[in-house]
């Protein structure tokens, strides 16, 4: 079963496009266990989302036993749903080769996180994982984004377009597999329209809404696909952090609630 | 003590440019443990290097065992000698705040690697650490490395140059600390010499000799600062595996002895 076949029957069944980002921060968790925290956040939302996301930085930030954690949270999460691991990777081709290997054998994650700046060869050993999906960062979130992304350089036929659409492009020549997908931020809703006109049938990952400042009606409203469908809207903070005290479980399923609901109202599916 | 303090003072103690890149392979080790294979590494090539390199990723194949040994090991590393955790972050700002804590605080590095694809604010967690140097992905090593880095985009002034010359001139503003590097494969002389021609007085971390194909003069020639230095000359197969038999720890001492001398004739030092 692909990555694209078990999120879509996950979206199915929970009637949602939200995905919850497992991001632990002891500085706002209501709890000093992450795996116990992590689990319970779990337990709350897993009828209400497509897919989870652990971003990596979080455990490493833990050390060795952080990423021990990381790896019992991916096992606590029911089999049916899919789980992203965000890692942003991208190096020579050997390398990356390492890396794929540890996100997708070792760790178990069924997509990952990828960086384009290195080029096809350093995205290959990801993309040679058939039946997971990588994400390439193409728009992200953050006022730096601007730094290079937005620079403007010579497209197809001589004309200029700003450098994330020419990822765009990139990533669907590199999708011969059906498993690339794109980052883009929900902050920039004018650079998503561009990136789904050009990638009209690629899944994107879609970070920003929330504390980040994204709208969301916007968002849904420039990435979706024609089937209304092909968005992963990521939300981390405003859910696991939605209490601060020890009713979070609650907290954190009120506030997924909202969000599922909210994206699907903006969908017209409710 | 800066970074780049301590490396000035090991490469002089060592006279040496060479930086030995320990990436344990399970496939081309001569043993099967990982700490001893690189402690043993360490011990018969300290008084020869400037530097140790540990990539992230050849660690996070093995698991979490993986990522404790790169602990360990960083542990084994003689005090004087820096150690350059080569894991190529970037990520909006809160996470990488996250990744650099692990790498700086948690396993101690004293310089990283980062990918300047999320621009600013996505490095400048790591740039804050003012003791410790951030190298930026600039012109990497890989043939892969033209589908982005050499785009043609518009200068300042309205010039076209390739892309990775902006992000050059990005990493010398940035450099208001002191503590911003770049990362330029061997592979590409003439891109080598552009970038040493923007950021003159920049430490430049040079893979890609060797078994990449980069030819060891061509690239001190280009990439040499002015007073000789100003380069860190990394090398991982070629001294790691230079026997794939018990016999390994002389062979990877006489492999970078060779490079060591080898860089020195090439700068005109012996």
């Amino acid at each position: 079963m692909t990555f694209r076949d078990k999120l879509e029957a996950a979206a199915q069944k929970s009637q949602s496009l939200l995905c919850v980002g497992l991001d632990p921060d002891p500085d706002l968790m209501a709890e000093l266990d992450v795996i116990r925290f992590c689990r319970r956040i779990v337990e709350a939302t897993s009828d209400l989302v497509c897919a989870y996301k652990a971003n990596w930085a979080f455990y490493e930030s833990l050390g060795v036993e952080g990423l021990q954690a990381l790896q019992e949270i991916r096992r606590a999460i029911p089999a049916g749903i899919p789980v992203i691991g965000d890692a942003k990777r991208g190096d020579i081709g050997n390398t990356s080769a390492m890396s794929a290997r540890a996100l997708f054998d070792v760790f178990g994650f069924d997509a990952v996180t990828v960086n384009p700046y290195v080029g096809f060869d350093g995205l290959e050993p990801f993309l040679m994982y058939g039946d997971r999906t990588s994400f390439i960062l193409c728009r992200t979130s953050n006022p730096g984004a601007e730094d290079f992304q937005s620079l403007p350089v010579k497209g197809p036929g001589g004309a200029s377009e700003p450098l994330y659409e020419t990822v765009a492009r990139k990533a669907k020549e590199w999708n011969t597999g059906g498993n690339v997908g794109l980052v883009v931020g929900a902050t920039y809703p004018a650079e998503l329209r561009r990136v789904r006109e050009i990638c009209r049938d690629q899944l994107i990952l879609l970070p920003g809404i929330g504390p980040q400042g994204g709208d969301l009606e916007a968002a849904l409203d420039n990435g979706l696909d024609g089937r209304g469908g092909g968005l992963i809207v990521s939300a981390s903070r405003q859910v696991l952090y939605a209490s601060r005290s020890e009713d979070y479980p609650d907290a954190a399923r009120a506030a997924a609630l909202r969000l599922r609901d909210a994206i699907n109202a903006a969908r017209g599916t409710v």
